[in-house]
């Protein structure tokens, strides 16, 4: 019973993770699919939470829109009950608009990590974490650019 | 079999985890306890680990330099075989000296996301993500701050 609740939420999580990455055609949907309506993600330690399944896409195109081609590499999973965590690594170019400045053409790897709950066969929330101020730094933002584009 | 595993590694890391903790008196005799001595820590998306577990306690005596009381609550566990993952809240305030720059005195308030693996008993390998961007935020590092402390 509870094995099976584990392998429930890892395939569910995963078709999100995987099928519904970024950079994928119709991710939307596959988000649609997985993702309850009242879906809220927690982004990378930020005060405000992004609440809906629709905010939530609105966000993650714009994240996208700075990084047409972030390709995501798994390399490890532990799913347990409703939880299923993960980590990744992102290798990617900064081609587009991101954070309110233009592209900058630089690349980007780093690591991040992702924490799905599963109720009812779809994702109610997500956790990620990714340390924007390395990220920044292989952007070559200055500092200052760093904060005219926090302000705006 | 398997469940015997995932237990044995819930457990060693949840004690390093907790009693484990950079506040605890006597964190250190824990870490000797409940790491290997090839600990090696992938901290925040730095391009450098920290390998060794003499470097790993160093490393961490100096972040709770910074906040030397800064409180955790673990909010959600995630085990599964040798891997363990966890998300926390931390609380707390900057009363000491943090990325070289004197304490602020201000109050910070950020989730994070923590991953162990556990081979032979003992905590082989920790993968930490916390975004440092909008912990400079919250303790009102301005820009220039901020890159004067990174080029420190």
């Amino acid at each position: 019973m509870l094995e099976g609740l584990r392998e429930a939420s890892r395939r569910i999580a995963l078709r999100k993770a995987i099928d519904g990455w970024g950079t994928q055609a119709g991710w939307q949907q596959v988000w649609d699919e997985t993702c309850s309506p009242a879906f809220i993600s927690y982004f990378c330690g930020f005060r405000e939470s992004v609440k809906g399944l629709e905010a939530a896409k609105a966000f993650n195109a714009a994240l996208f829109g700075g990084f047409p081609g972030l390709e995501q590499t798994i390399t490890a999973v532990a799913a347990e009950g409703e939880h299923v965590a993960y980590r990744h690594r992102l290798i990617g170019r900064n081609e587009g608009s991101f954070l309110g400045r233009p592209a900058t053409g630089r690349a980007v790897n780093i690591t991040g990590m992702t924490w799905m709950t599963v109720q009812d066969g779809r994702v109610v929330e997500e956790w990620y974490e990714l340390n924007h101020d390395e990220l920044k730094r292989q952007l070559g933002m200055t500092a200052q650019d760093a904060s005219a584009a926090a302000a705006s």
